[in-house]
């Protein structure tokens, strides 16, 4: 996958720290004086202490889009990110007679630019606080009542989020790390007119497209331009035509020396989720049973639509989403099932669990509450499978496009019956407006006929599952367990009319006594199973509980013992910031290959065919048949570098990240990690784990050579005057 | 393709001479001298002079096997060459119940090895004899008469092989070099009585099968030995349980020094052909036309194959021998034609082309005979273009299984009737043992369903033809232009009686009359087409009397100016012996990837599926787990080779060639070429040009650890004593 944050999977596993190999270790901004030293070591120029400053330079500049990482390049406003990362808002402006994924983007000047989308964001970070005293206050004050305590870290978070919040133009957000050990708040201003400024033509800017996804050597030029607007009065506000450019207080400036091989280089950004202090018999449980059976799923999925879509090209057009994420997913979790043998990851959590247990053993009353802890989440972890394949089948079915707008729509009735603040998550009034664009966004990633489809393929697969596990709301609902029950359930179900979109918004405002007397079929199956859906959620946050008194003590004690090895301890990654660093390094894929770190022009032009996706534009050809380096080229390369891998460690999320360089200069945009690193997801693979980066000198090259835009180079202090 | 020879395409073209860039160049040995100071420069530490000895040490050593190469390596007469060279034998060997191929096989005693069947042959070098002033003067004395000039070769030809085997014991042939600028009679010992000895399993000896044919990274362990037998009186003899194994003069002795990365590497070997000094227009020529029109009917045939052979598992079988050429050819085709345009082929070919006209044209007479020669070479190119479809579709017609069988037996009855001496090349009395293998072989190589379809289709691409290339005859015998009359002829060709083996054989010895009488109707297509065959060789071997004046004149003034630049030249490959040289080198096969030049054990094991073509044997796998290196690790690699890549010039025919060392030791087998060079076999790419070679440290250790044969270690001089 590009390096942008994926949906969240449906199973997840907590958080918190192992030892530091070459390039390990996603450092939140509190460690940085901590690994000073490792810092120093691998090159780094500025003082640890510039590094610390969140709101200095340079890391005043990084910025988070949700889902992707960005940085300020200027004075005024600009941001730079990934292509993919904008994708979305290119997409939004392309029309029939002008497309933009096709053609790129280029305005002239600012009047030019273009909203990026009312749900484009660029969150600048304002402040972090450490919540852990009152966090695990709130939670103590729950006693021995596991429910008790998720709900009260619910309620707190509710009310220090709100409170947050109060303040106009910011939004907020509590990360939880190492499983509860320590909780802060994040504070952005968050800005809200986003507009689109440069994207280079698709040949560039997803060159090698799904066939190199993943993969090295690469040739994307995976960059592009965003502004941030601001209300006249310097707030943030939404889009209006007479905002002006946000002026942020720090940007980043292009590096003004060359990146070479072995060279010191750092990330800073907002990876989503690694699963690298789970338990051995939490990451067996996955890499036997849970990967297999989710891939296994999405390719049947994968197989329906295609059959489908072949048939009828609407359906291949609206479910094209729904398939990326299949693939993507099932080729994910291929790759990290073939790096877990690869690197034997199960001997080695096997071998440290038991080393830690060891240890934990000659720690007196510490030892003993964390091997009990240990355990605790064992007994956890067997209550999860006993229901895994419910949950799954249940959730899938209730996740198809009607059942997912009814369940939705009626739990907000019910949320709302209760004042804002005690709602559940995802139905307070902050969320109400993603909530809308889900509903209005289904009406293109929706066809009657395959979503009767899925809805078959889920009941089948909750008709297989063990009498034990069924539900009897479900099958008092289903009428019956054979395939002549599934089919007039599907008849029933054929009548919704929340397939029509004005029909879900309206929905949006009905109270619950409404959905109870609808005769609507789809919100009458939402209303019999509800009781149930609430309950498995209570049972869920119960789990939860236990979770919350049992994780941080084990996760303590694994971050002890480490210490103790004399290994630096970083918690999993959470969304929240992180820095990574390490150095411009290529890798041994296979007995008799040798990557080498850098790519090149002469490698775009190789690869091309003339035909998507690697169809590049004829200026490039032209550009790179004639050498017309415009003085980017490295003499250690004889080109211009194209991408560039190093040993740092990112994921999901941590797209266009900047990368800088030793003097905290920008070198480069992160946008992919290797096909060989996704399995360093559980347990990380210092050998194979690489960073792919497109190289600013290829952005400038882009923008100099090939879709020249001198304004924005002249503007990033690069251009002529 | 592996570097065995393949059978030689359809169409050829002439040969003789380009620069010397790295390993660059299939030397004749009588250039040893002449190349000395290169053979130095690039780390030989022989005398160029002791190399020059062909019948002293090393050369001495070198042997073929037709098709493939060979070396002594012990005072006994064992051989070793590739397993792919020994594969007839091991597969005649195998038997229901033990199969060899799989297993492998092991000879513990002399007694025990077994015969590598009665086609098996291995030549011993005896002398190589210069003859260019006879052959020269036999071709003068014919005049003017192009045809003439051809037949006076060919009577010369015959007459010097007669006389030169008379002496039994010997095999004898005439090669000419540069396109007739040289002749050399080649005198080999010719011992009929091959055994096996040794040979891994298959999953060691051909480990990657198909799917790693041509590529690297490689693993196989493509080694096996044979034992040459001779009379009690020490002279060649057929294969008697009492024969004794030849004592051969000279034999290699395994290196002593580990080969590592830059060291100088030399080859003695067999390969059979190569176009460099073709004319840019003939290259045109074959990239334009020739190779896609061959690869797309070869594309054509497989699928009719493949389709016939899933409907029976017979037909599968019986073609899988085609198939796989069919496969080679256009694999190999669709890599030259890739080649062609990576490095810009054609260009470079009119680029130094016209360079060299450019030059003539200052040369005087001289410069002015070799234009004149060009032009001449450019006309009858033109003749061939003008039939070129019709010769292949007459040709591949008559090569289907029953119009083969009929036109070749016909043909013999015909050459019969002149003495010995006149009779046309291939059924002379020296030919009959092969055309009697060939008729006997066809048994295993035809099923009359399949036999139909293939006539049908060269029958259609016969129909297909412009009106000026048909034949009269053909379209006499077809009676007609329509799908029906290819339908008559395709049922009436259905009652043919060559199917039956022995009807074949009792056809070999039937006169002229016998065929004219006959109402067997592949033998009555044969009696009819016969006497424009006939016309064609005529018009073919006028066309050979041209380019056999033209030829040498302009390739000897190609020389020149080469040579007149400082740069060396070397004849196109001919099948006789030739050495390369160079040094041990990785290369970097695209732009961000560097191809290591050693591969290991590990990689083997990394390889490893359990499943054909990558199930290693389990001894080796656990060999490997257990590092148990046997004294053969190489310290820079912490491991034991396996495979090495290095800069030198093969092809087709190299297979099995020793590779030696800078003091004439042992330090591999050639095996196989790189897919980016197959390009070369028509302008030589020397920055992507490799050889894949078996280093002997691996085949000695697959007899130490995995398949153990002590004794063939022993008898080499590396055993326990």
């Amino acid at each position: 996958m590009r390096m942008r944050l994926l949906s969240v999977s449906v199973l997840a596993v907590l958080a918190a720290a192992p030892a530091v190999h070459a390039g390990e270790g996603m450092w939140v901004p509190q460690q940085l004086p901590e690994i000073a030293g490792p810092l120093e070591a691998a090159g780094l120029k500025l003082s640890p202490q510039q590094l610390a400053d969140l709101t200095g330079d340079p890391m005043g500049a990084v910025v988070a889009l949700g889902g992707c990482t960005a940085s300020f390049v200027s004075p005024q406003g600009l941001v730079v990110t990934n292509h993919h990362c904008a994708y979305g808002a290119i997409q939004l402006n392309s029309t029939a007679q002008k497309n933009l994924i096709q053609d790129g983007f280029n305005a002239p000047t600012r009047a030019a630019e273009v909203s990026a989308g009312p749900n484009a964001r660029v969150f600048v970070l304002d402040q972090i606080t450490d919540v852990t005293d009152q966090a695990r206050a709130a939670i103590a004050a729950a006693g021995d009542d596991a429910l008790a305590r998720t709900r009260a870290l619910e309620d707190f978070e509710k009310a220090l989020v709100a409170d947050c919040e109060a303040e106009a133009g910011f939004r907020c957000r509590l990360y939880s790390f190492a499983g509860g050990n320590t909780y802060r708040l994040f504070k952005n201003l968050e800005i809200r007119d986003v507009r689109l400024a440069y994207a280079p033509p698709g040949s560039v800017g997803k060159y090698g497209g799904d066939i190199d996804n993943w993969m090295w050597p690469r040739h994307t030029g995976d960059f592009a331009f965003y502004r941030a607007y601001v209300g006249k009065d310097g707030k943030p506000a939404a889009y209006a035509a007479d905002n002006v450019p946000y002026a942020p207080k720090r940007w980043l400036k292009l590096a003004d020396q060359p990146l070479g091989e072995g060279d010191f280089v750092m990330v800073a950004g907002y990876p989503g989720s690694t699963n690298r202090y789970a338990l051995a018999a939490e990451f067996d449980h996955t890499a036997q049973v849970v990967y297999p059976s989710i891939a296994s799923h999405y390719r049947n999925l994968i197989a329906l639509v295609e059959t489908a879509g072949e048939a009828d090209p609407d359906i291949a057009v609206k479910y094209a989403s729904n398939m990326a994420g299949w693939n993507n997913t099932s080729k994910n979790y291929t790759g990290q099932l073939e790096g877990f043998k690869r690197i034997d990851a199960a001997g080695q959590k096997h071998a440290e669990e038991a080393a830690v247990l060891a240890w934990l053993k000659g720690q007196g009353k510490h030892g003993a509450d964390a091997i009990a802890a240990h355990a605790r989440l064992l007994e956890l972890l067997e209550q999860n499978k006993a229901t895994r394949e419910r949950d799954l089948a249940l959730a899938m079915f209730n996740n198809t496009a009607m059942l997912n707008a009814a369940t939705r729509l009626y739990r907000l009735s019910i949320e709302r019956e209760r004042p804002d603040a005690e709602r559940e998550s995802g139905y307070q009034e902050r969320d109400l407006p993603a909530l809308e664009g889900a509903m209005k966004q289904l009406e293109r990633r929706y066809v009657p006929a395959m979503d009767r489809q899925l809805q078959a393929y889920w009941l089948n697969a909750y008709l297989e599952l063990p009498a034990g596990q069924r539900v009897p709301a479900v099958d008092a609902w289903l009428g019956g367990n054979d395939a002549a029950a599934v089919q007039r359930a599907l008849d029933r179900l054929a009548d919704t009319g929340l397939g029509d979109t004005a029909a879900r918004l309206k929905w949006m405002q009905a109270d619950r006594a409404a959905f109870e007397a609808s005769d609507d079929p789809a919100i009458q199956y939402a209303v019999a199973v509800m009781p149930t859906l609430l309950e498995l959620e209570r049972e869920r946050k119960t789990r939860a509980g236990h979770n919350l008194a049992a994780r941080p003590v084990y996760l303590q004690a694994l971050a002890d013992y480490k210490k103790s090895h004399g290994r630096f301890v970083y918690p999993d990654a959470n969304l929240s910031l992180r820095i990574t660093f390490g150095n411009v390094t290529g890798y041994v894929p296979r007995d008799g290959v040798a990557y080498t770190p850098f790519t090149t022009l002469e490698g775009v032009v190789a690869k091309d065919t003339g035909e998507d996706p690697f169809d590049s534009p004829k200026a490039l050809l032209q550009a790179v048949a004639a050498k017309r380096h415009g003085g980017l080229e490295d003499p250690r390369l004889g080109s211009v570098p194209v991408n560039f891998l190093a040993d740092l460690d990112i994921t999901g999320g941590n797209s266009g990240s900047p990368v800088l360089d030793a003097h905290g200069r920008l070198v480069g945009l992160a946008f992919d990690g290797n096909w060989e690193s996704v399995s360093s997801n559980w347990v990380f693979d210092p050998a194979m784990t690489r960073m792919i980066s497109v190289d600013q000198r290829y952005m400038r090259w882009i923008m100099q050579e090939v879709y020249p835009a001198p304004q924005l180079l002249r503007e990033m202090g690069v251009g002529a005057p």
